[in-house]
């Protein structure tokens, strides 16, 4: 692509950096921009600028936060003795969304994948296994997704905490509420009938 | 979406305004800044605001430009008496491209679109015009999309120079190059029927 302006082109070149956004697509939003009030353009940037330089993680949970202990964690009507560890802040906010949950979260930051150079210690994994070894932890419950890396991850921190006076449980798998079993792959629909719960239990649900 | 924390939410907010980026995509990218460098997002919003500042439209074919007045219209070597009619940068980008053509541009900034409250006084009509009137101009080519609203601001600017002594042509319209016949719907088949050229002539290009 021969860009008219420099400016132009500094801007679709840093733009088309994000994931999922091409050359093309970048130019699209700078034009639109171009299009748009200064002030738009000015607003965008101040907030990227103020949110990277300024964003805090929780020195607990690890979750992002605007203080040094978020507000979940700050939160004394909350379960701190159950923990549900996830990979991002994505993930809580998804969580959060149900109203079922009312434990703590521990926010790893990633998965382990070998394949992308992501190993154990580049995730929040060390300061979840202290927060066990300190006692006080009644159940953790893995939340990652099952992937071959989430597998992965869980089975490592598990490996580290299973001697610990402690319950671990994984989020259940299943047929999603209002899905046909005929479309489910098998998988899924062999796990929900090995795992299958009493049906009194399905009443209190929601 | 509720966020953890007020400086996310904002950026966030911030980026779903582009076109086509909804708010989850926002946090998708919003999330991929975090983890990269933080120079990263510094670069992407000083590209931004400096872009959005510092850039010029060209005084004569209204594209965007680093100076006052573009590359192109300053190119002695290009035929100033040809005049192409376009939309804006992008086609501006893609004509260029093709190496095909060597005459200057006149960038509209859009199309006469009532519905989206564009009449022919936000775009650059008028110094079309005035480039007519003064002479000097031997043709005007349309290129703008045949939609609806390209073929009204064609007429419209035809309108306006009809009376002077130039030539007015618009890129020709047929089945793209490549392209099966049975694929190609029956309006462009047809006017690549009605427009038929001369075998010879086909044989010069590209």
């Amino acid at each position: 692509m021969e860009f008219s302006s420099k400016l132009l082109e500094k801007a679709v070149n840093e733009m088309s950096q994000l994931p999922g956004i091409g050359k093309r697509t970048a130019l699209r939003l700078i034009l639109h921009l171009l299009k748009q009030p200064a002030e738009q353009t000015q607003f965008l940037s101040n907030a990227l600028t103020t949110m990277r330089e300024e964003i805090k993680f929780c020195s607990s949970c690890h979750n992002i936060s605007d203080e040094a202990v978020c507000e979940i964690c700050k939160n004394t009507s909350r379960n701190h003795k159950i923990i549900c560890v996830v990979e991002d802040v994505r993930d809580v906010m998804a969580i959060e969304n149900t109203n079922q949950y009312k434990g703590i979260y521990h926010v790893l930051g990633g998965k382990i994948s070998p394949i992308d150079g992501i190993g154990p210690s580049q995730l929040n994994i060390n300061s979840l296994v202290n927060k066990v070894k300190l006692g006080h932890i009644d159940e953790i419950i893995f939340a990652l997704s099952s992937t071959m890396e989430g597998d992965t991850t869980n089975f490592y921190i598990f490996k580290q905490i299973k001697d610990f006076d402690l319950k671990t449980s994984t989020i259940a798998r299943g047929i999603a509420v209002g899905d046909e079993l005929e479309y489910a792959d098998e998988v899924t629909l062999g796990r929900s009938i090995v795992n299958r719960i009493p049906f009194e239990n399905s009443l209190k649900n929601i």
